[in-house]
C-alpha cells in the first residue's frame, strides 16, 4: 500500500535509517518545466529545524532525481527521486522497549521483529520528504491552472491562529517557514516551544489547508470524493488522528438552515460552511479542511513501557532530540497531501470528462 | 471510483430514481454461511423510517442476491445484489434549482446537464443500502475471528450523548435502532426531531464506532493505514464532513506527556488516546473513531438558490418529506464502512504475513 | 479480480445458473446517446445458435440497465446492467466428475467444494456477455473518435482463411454473423461443424482483429503496453490460450531487415509486421492481433476422468447439447475485449497527455 | 502504468540514460533472507555480453538497495532498488531520426517530443533489469514454497529447441547462461549470431517456460486469471509480440478429443494440452508457456525512416554496436515475469483462500 492514485501514481519507499527514502511519480505530463527551487523550498519547510529561529539544517532534504526530468522538463516518463539518510546516527535508536504512541509495538507484532526500528522505520516522520516532494510538483501543476494550495498554523496547543475566511478570495501574506494569520502568535508559540524542550514535553497542533481556484466539479462520486482522496493521503502523515472538511465537526450541532450555503446567481455561495466540497465534488467555492496532529509521541521523560520481544515492563527513555511540535513543519506536508490528491482528481476528469 | 477495497474489492453502483442499485463484492472467501436476516437487519436500521416510534417502511430495502451464494453459503465468486428502486416518486423531483449543499450543480457542471439529478441521483444517500449490505456481510466474516464492530448516537444537534469507555472490554447492551449509552437523551432526541419537522428544519449529528478484538498490527503503512482506509469509505457516506480517531481533535491540544498511551506488560496500554491505531497500524486496543454528519441539506424551507441550467436566482422549495437528522440511521452506515475497510486489511496482512 | 481498467472500470460478475450475471462499466462519458440495438446485435453475434444456418435463440441475453442510463443518454455514473440466467437447466449438470480441460477440478480445489458448479459456474463461457455488452459501448464510443474494431474468423480447425492486409486502410465487407474473408470457406466450415457434432467432438479456431484509426502514442509504457491491455482481457475469455500481435510467433523467426517496418514520410510504415504497436504504444497503422480458442472441452463423447471431492477414477460423460466450435461466437468476444481495452488508455492518455 | 499486481505490487522506474533505473517492491513478507548472489546471477544471465564465449561486462548491473533488507532479511516495507546508468555513451544516440519497429515516433507523438530519446529511455531493453530483480526475489520465495521457475531457448531464427515435456517432473538439466535441452544446437546458434553481427542483421526467438510445483487453485476467475497475470508482464517486456500456453496456438486446429486432457487418479492429466491451466486457474501440472521475441530492431543496415521532428524521409544509420539475437538473454526475463505474476496470486489466493 505504498502506491496511491489513479492517474497520478505516488509510489512511496524507504525506512527512517536505510540507505535512502524516495518516490516514484508516475503520470506527469511530459514537457512540464519543473522548478526545482520551489520543490526545495516546500522541503525546507518541512525539515526539522534546530529551533524555529536558527538556521534550518536541511542538508537532509538534498535529493537526487534518477528519472523523468531532462534537461529541466518531465519526460512524461514516472519521475523517481531519492533522498540519502546520510547522517543517521543509529546508536541514537539503541533501544529494545516499545516508544509508547509510536508505530513500534505493533510493527513488531506485524512484522514478527524483522522490521528496520530505527529512527522509527517506515513510519517515521521522514517519510513525508517524499510526499512533500511529490506535492511540491503538483502544487506547480495546479499553480499553471490557476489552482492554489496554502495552509496555516491553526493552533498548537491551547494557542489558536483565527480562521481563514471561508470566503477567501485569494492566498493572505503569510510566512511560509511559520505561517499564521495573527502573526503576533508566533512569540507566544516558540515560547511554548522552548517551554516544551525543556521540560522534555510536547504538543500536537492543527493545520488548516486551503485549496483556491477549484473548477467545480472535481472529485468521484463514492469512493473518489475530494475528502476520502485528501483524508486517504492525509491520514498517512504520522501523527494526524483527525480531519474536518468546512465548518466540520462544528456542522454536527448546527441547523440546516443555517449550515446550508445559500446560492448565488454566479453559482458561488454565500457562505461556505461545506468547505468547497458538495457529495464529493468541488462546488468552485475555496476547498478549506483542518487536519490536527497528536503531541509528538518522541519526549524526553521516562515513560511507562515494555520491551519489544518479550513485553516485559520498562521504563522507557527514549534517547536522541525531539521536537516540541510536528507544527509548522507540517503544514507543508498536509499542503502536499492536498496536492498531490486533487491533481489525480483533476487528471481524472480531464481523462473522462474533458476540461 | 465506485471501487474499493485490495483483497476484497466493493463495487456500487446506482443512482436514486434508476432501475436499482447495488453492489458487486469480490474477494469473499468461499463457504461462508451467511446470515442473510442479519443483514436484512442491518438495512432496517439504515432504512428510512416514517417517525422514529412508528413501523419502518423498509420495503425499499429489499434485496436479490444475483449471484456468489449457493444453499445459503458464499461460492467464493463476486456476489452481486440489487435493490430495486420501486416506490420512487420522481415527481417530487421536478425542479430545476441547485439544493443548497446538495450536489446539484458542481454535477450538474461536471455531466454537463446529463447526470440523473432525480432523487439526487449517484449522490443520494439511498446508495448507503449497498455498502450496508457488504458491511453486514464483512461484520459476520470478522465476528467469526472475534471482531465486533458497533457505534451510537454520539450526538444530535446540541444534545451529547456519554462516549465509549476508551477502554472498552466488551459491547455495551445498545438499542440497534436507537443506539445511546444514555438511554434517557432518546426523548428529548425524538423530540427535537419533532420539532424540527415542524418547522421545517434539521439538524446534524456524530457517530461514534468502535471495533473491538483487532488483533494488533492490522493496517499497512502509509496510504494503507487503518485510518486512510476507514475515513476513504466514511467520506464516501453523503453528509460526513469530519472523522477523528481516538481523542481526535481534543489531542492537538495536549502534552506529549497526557496524549501518550502508556503500555502495560500485555501490550496493552492504561489509557488508549490514540484510539488503537498507531503509525496506521492497529495496535490490539479498541478501535474509536467518530464521524460528523451535517444537518441534512434538504429542508423544507425555502432558500435561496439559482436554476441550475442558467444560473438564474430563484427560491428553492424542496418538496417532498425530509428527514430531519440521519442519525440514528447513519450509525448503521457508519459501522459498515469501518467493517468494509477492517476486512480488506485483515485479508492483506493474512496473504502477505500470515495469522 | 473481477475488475479491470483505470480510467474505465469493467467489473463482470455472476455465474453461469446464479440468477443473473452482469456488469458495472465505470468511467463513461455523461450525455452519451447509446445505441441499444447495436449493442443488443454485438449480442447475438456472441449468443449460442442452434446451428449456424438456424435462427439464433438469444432469450437469454435480454439485459437491463440498471443505472447509469437515463432518455438513452449515459449520466456519467457507473452503468450496470444484468442479464437473467432464465432458461437454465440445472439437471444438465448433475454430474459430481471433473471435465477434463475445464476449470471444474481447480476450482473444486480452491474453493474447497463450495463453487457453483452448476454449468460451469462463475468460469462459463456465459460470462462473456457482459464483456461483449461493454466492448459494444466501448466500440460506439471509439467509433466516435474515428476508430473501428472488427475482426474475422482466421481459421477453424484445419481450415485457414486469409489474413487482413496488414496494411487494411477500411473495414472489409465482412458477415458479422460469420465473418470471414473468403466467404467461400463458410460451407465447409459449417459442414466440419456438422460433422463434429454427429462424431460428438469439437475443434478449436482462431480470431484476427483488427483495430483501425488508432492514432499513434496510446498505450503506457510497461505493464501498460496496448498488448498487455488487450492480453489481459482477451486471456479472460474461457478457452483462450495463445495470442499473437503483428506478425506475431512469424517474427521470432524472421531477419531484423526483414521484419523491421521502413517508415514512410507520412509517418505510416511500408509494411505492418508490427502490427500496429511499437514499445507498447500505437503507432498509427492497423492494430492486428490473432487469438487462439481451444477446441469446445465439453464433447459428447466419454473421457476418462475422476470425481470431484473423492478423485475416484470414473468415465465422463458430460449431458447436455454441446457447440462444436466457439467460432463465429469469439469473434464479437474478442473485439470486445480489444474496446474495452483501447478505449481504457485512450482515456488514460488523454487524461495525462491531452488529446 | 508502471505499477502492476495486487498483493505485491511493483513499481518500475527509469530511462535507459536517465542517472538510473530501478523498481520498488511492496508486499513482500518480513524476515525473508534474501540471496543477493542468487539475484546478482539472474541480472548475469540478462546482462549484455559482448559475444556469448566471451566474459560479461555486467557493470550495469551492479545494484544498491535502498530499502525494505536489513541484516540480510526483508523488512516488511517496501523493497527499493536502483541501478545506475553509470556508462551509458549519449553520443551514441545523437540522432534525430525514427529508428524502424522502435517507440521512438509513437513515443515522440505523445510525449510532443519532449521523452528521453537516449538509449530508447523509456522503452530500452534495459528497464527489464528490476524486473528481472524483483522476479528473482520472487523465484526465492517461491522456491521456499516448492515452486521453480525456469526456460530455455525453444527457438532462434529457424532453428528450433527440442520442447519440454509437457508431464515435466523435474527441472532438467540447463546451462542457465545459454539454457538448451538440445545442447548441440548451442554452436548453431552462436555460428548464427557471429553471422548476423557481421551482416549487420539481428533474428528473434521464442523462450519456453515452465513453472513446476504450483498447487492446483491459483490464479483468480476473469482478469485475474493466470494467463492474464503472466501476459500482462510478458508483453512489458521490449520485443515480445506473443504468447502461447500449453499446445497454445496449435489447439485451435485439433480436435476437442485429442486436445482434452484425461484426468488420472491422483489429479493429475495424462497429457498437458492445457499447460497447467484451465479456466484461468493453475491444475497442478506443469505450467507451460512460450513468448515470442522479435528480432532485435536495432540493426547495423541503413534503413528507410524519417525525421522525427518534421516527418522528413531519410537514411536511418544506428549507430553503436547491436545484439543480433536477444536470447539467450530473454529466458532470464521471461522467467522473472512468470515469478512476479505467480507469486502475487500466490499472496492472493493465501489473502483469501487461506492456504
Amino acid at each position: 500500500m505504498n502506491t496511491i492514485g489513479n492517474a497520478l501514481k505516488l509510489t512511496v519507499f524507504g525506512e527512517s535509517h536505510s540507505a535512502a527514502i524516495g518516490c516514484v511519480i508516475d503520470g506527469l505530463p511530459a514537457g512540464f518545466k519543473m522548478d526545482l527551487d520551489a520543490i526545495r523550498f516546500e522541503l525546507k519547510r518541512r525539515a526539522p529545524r534546530s529551533s524555529p529561529e536558527s538556521t534550518e539544517r536541511n542538508e537532509d532534504d538534498d535529493f537526487e532525481i534518477l528519472s523523468g526530468l531532462l534537461s529541466g522538463r518531465t519526460t512524461g516518463s514516472a519521475l523517481a527521486v531519492v533522498f540519502r539518510n546520510k547522517d543517521a546516527v543509529s546508536g541514537d535508536y539503541a533501544f529494545d522497549f516499545a516508544r509508547p504512541s509510536h508505530a513500534d509495538l505493533p510493527a513488531f507484532i506485524k512484522y514478527r521483529g524483522y522490521n528496520d526500528r530505527r529512527g522509527g522505520g517506515a513510519f517515521s516522520g521522514r517519510l513525508t520528504a517524499p510526499t512533500v516532494f511529490a506535492g511540491a510538483v503538483c502544487k506547480q501543476l495546479l499553480n499553471k491552472t490557476g489552482i492554489e494550495v496554502f495552509s496555516h498554523i491553526a493552533s498548537v496547543g491551547g494557542i489558536a491562529d483565527e480562521r481563514f475566511d471561508p470566503l477567501i478570495k485569494e492566498k493572505p501574506m503569510l510566512d511560509p517557514m511559520f505561517p499564521l494569520l495573527d502573526t503576533g502568535l508566533r512569540d507566544r508559540m516558540t515560547g511554548l516551544f522552548t517551554e516544551l524542550r525543556e521540560s522534555g514535553d510536547s504538543t500536537g497542533g492543527t493545520v488548516e489547508c486551503a485549496v483556491l481556484g477549484m473548477p467545480a466539479g472535481i472529485g468521484e462520486p463514492l469512493f473518489g470524493s475530494l475528502e476520502s482522496a485528501i483524508s486517504n493521503i492525509v491520514f498517512a502523515v504520522p501523527g494526524v488522528h483527525a480531519i474536518e472538511f468546512g465548518a466540520g465537526f462544528a456542522l454536527s450541532g448546527m441547523l440546516g438552515s443555517e449550515a446550508n450555503d445559500p446560492i448565488l446567481e454566479s453559482g458561488r455561495t454565500l457562505t461556505n460552511n461545506s468547505g468547497g466540497v458538495n457529495g464529493g465534488l468541488s462546488n468552485g467555492m475555496p476547498l478549506i479542511f483542518r487536519a490536527a496532529f497528536r503531541p509528538v509521541p518522541s519526549i524526553a521523560r521516562p515513560q511507562r513501557s515494555v520491551t519489544l520481544g518479550t513485553l516485559e515492563e520498562c521504563e522507557a527513555v527514549i534517547p536522541g532530540r525531539h521536537d516540541a511540535c510536528i507544527l509548522p513543519r507540517g503544514c507543508a506536508v498536509i499542503e502536499a497531501a492536498a496536492a498531490v490528491a486533487v491533481y489525480d482528481l483533476l487528471l481524472m476528469n480531464r481523462g473522462t470528462y474533458g476540461e
